[in-house]
């Protein structure tokens, strides 16, 4: 995949139900702010602090992330879903 | 459970209500911002201020915890209710 | 009472109209943002700074306050109804 | 009068328009903010910046002020109506 | 004229339009934002900055200034019109 | 032409569309936020940062600008129309 | 083409769908916030932080990016569709 990430976002593959149920994790339809599971395919060159300070990124290409449905623009890219999204949207990452 | 919050964030179990009254406290349904006590499983590295400098949460896992009703976001896993949820939408914590 | 609250917010015991009548206070029921008053109980370890400064709250335990009616949320433990609250919401102390 | 302010906040006397006309003073009814006369009783230990730095209040007790109509809260003591209002809603003092 | 104002706040003397004429500006009545003209009659101590730091206002007394007509709060003082306006308020200067 | 905008203010003279066609650009009627074009007369002192550093403004009087129509407030002098625009609101620069 | 973006702001030449679809990339046109593909043709002369320290663009003349749809100003120019962006508002540059 070739998509290079502005500073603190990230490009995300979406993971289909099948693959969240393998890992153990449900994401209930009735949830208030359903969130959505991804990998990780690409990250941004990290965040710039008011002091001019730049903060690399806490998750990595590779990582499984959890991030709330509402968060992010999709983008289709040879038959795939990715997710552009801020890192800020990430809920949490699930170790394997 | 196998969920690692980002930043600021916490992962909380949601502690039912038989084991909240065992604690003392009731959370009345008419309140106008019900609040939900949880147990911290999991918190993140901590939040990132503006000189770049690190601040580590108050809360560590195993802190009993009220938080406000409308904040966070629920995930399932194995049958669990879980809820990702950022550090300053937590109350307070109830020592034991 | 057992609760610890987080970073600037405090835990308050809210005072009925007869405990507030004694201190010569009367709140009308028709100010247009009714303030209660409330003894403080526990007090969060403060509020930090951009700067990583961390800033002590002004109101310790003991102190009789005013706040606004619609700020915090309220807590029932052990038949007590308590507020946990911002210190930015609370208008001023009453001295005894 | 006993109420001490918290922060920014001052708590004023509000004055009635006989007081107000003496000052030479109307305050139209139509304007589209009506602003209001007080004299502030007390004032709070001052603002804290995002540097650690306590800035003083730039009003004083006894000054005359003007705010906003509304801004702040009410409260009622003894008889007599307070306003307790945070610096930034004072408008100007009248120097007597 | 005695009238303080506080901060960054400055008191201005609304013109009517036979002195707006005379200085050849004419604001339209049909513009989405109408400006008003006035003079400035006293100005404020200056704005503190976070880094504590106290910035003089650009405008002083006796400058001919346009403001937005939906800026500050109406006062009048011995049947003439004054707005209490803060300086961000003050679009320009109108040198004579 | 005599107004002196204040702060990171400027004021500009905006072009009809015989005059923008002649520099070969055309805004569409039908753009979603359809932009202005003008030239710039004044420019304000700059902006102040929270540090206090002042940093002047990019654009400079003579400037051909464009704008977004919704941004600013017309003046009418001479007859003339002028518009008043925060640095932030325009756009680019058209160099000739 | 002949405009200069100010600050943190790119001219992009917006690439029409044959354009994309040769890149491999389909944006969907259901996608809840559709992105656009362009061209950067000249970049601002960066971003000024709050120290007064200015940050030079991520991208630069020549990159191809995603940007949200709903984000800029259209320009036409020569009979050319252009956008005016904040560089915060280009999601991805896919490099070629």
């Amino acid at each position: 995949m070739n998509i290079k990430p502005l500073g603190e976002r990230v490009v995300a593959k979406v993971l289909e139900s099948e693959e969240r149920t393998k890992s153990g994790i449900v994401l209930p339809d009735t949830a208030k702010e359903k969130p959505q599971m991804g990998k990780v395919l690409a990250v941004g060159s990290g965040r710039t602090l008011e002091n001019g300070q730049k903060i690399p990124l806490e998750v990595k290409a590779g990582d499984k992330v959890l991030f709330a449905k509402y968060a992010g623009t999709e983008v289709k890219l040879d038959g795939e879903e990715y997710m552009v999204l801020k890192e800020n949207d990430i809920l949490a990452i699930i170790p394997e």
